[in-house]
């Protein structure tokens, strides 16, 4: 097991992506880090516990998707931040019951 | 004066750019938000405290520069999240003193 977990539940718009923690993060992880391969057709939100760097990466990784949204549970959805499709504009909220908490 | 301030502090291999909030920050504010202009390059350390849509946003945004880096208070540095240089490597840690806290 990574130091990184990542649960994934395809939804039909979106790849809705989870991690989890399997101790404490260091920077250097990051380079062992391989979040799940998604569908470039969909977009992604992402979601967990973990640096700020971490999402930062996990933003660039998934780049090549219809658009990238980050998880926030103050506002119950996933924060679009950048999108490759008219359908969705930056700022646009995906209302998503978090599945893993 | 917009919903983000900026800061910005130019060192010889990056930018550092520390962001304040005046006020609570929503989803649809990132369409309005104006990061500053940087040289490309240079790499970018981003610093601030917000929502981690925000770094997403803004890690985004800084795509096209030398490298992208987030401040993380508890390693005392930019940790990198993606690189355009053979020169650094992502988890590399860019060591600064916070200018702006």
């Amino acid at each position: 097991m990574g130091i990184v977990s990542f649960n994934v539940v395809d939804e039909e718009e979106y790849v809705f992506i989870h991690f989890e923690l399997n101790g404490i993060l260091a920077p250097e992880d990051l380079r062992s880090v391989i979040p799940p391969r998604v569908n470039g057709g969909k977009g992604v939100v992402i979601s967990g516990r973990g640096p700020i760097w971490l999402y930062s990466y996990l933003t660039h990784f998934y780049h090549p998707t219809r658009f990238v949204a980050v998880y926030d549970p103050r506002v119950c959805g996933g924060v679009i931040v950048e999108t490759h499709t008219r359908d969705y504009e930056v700022g646009d909220v995906i209302e998503e019951k978090p599945v893993f908490q």
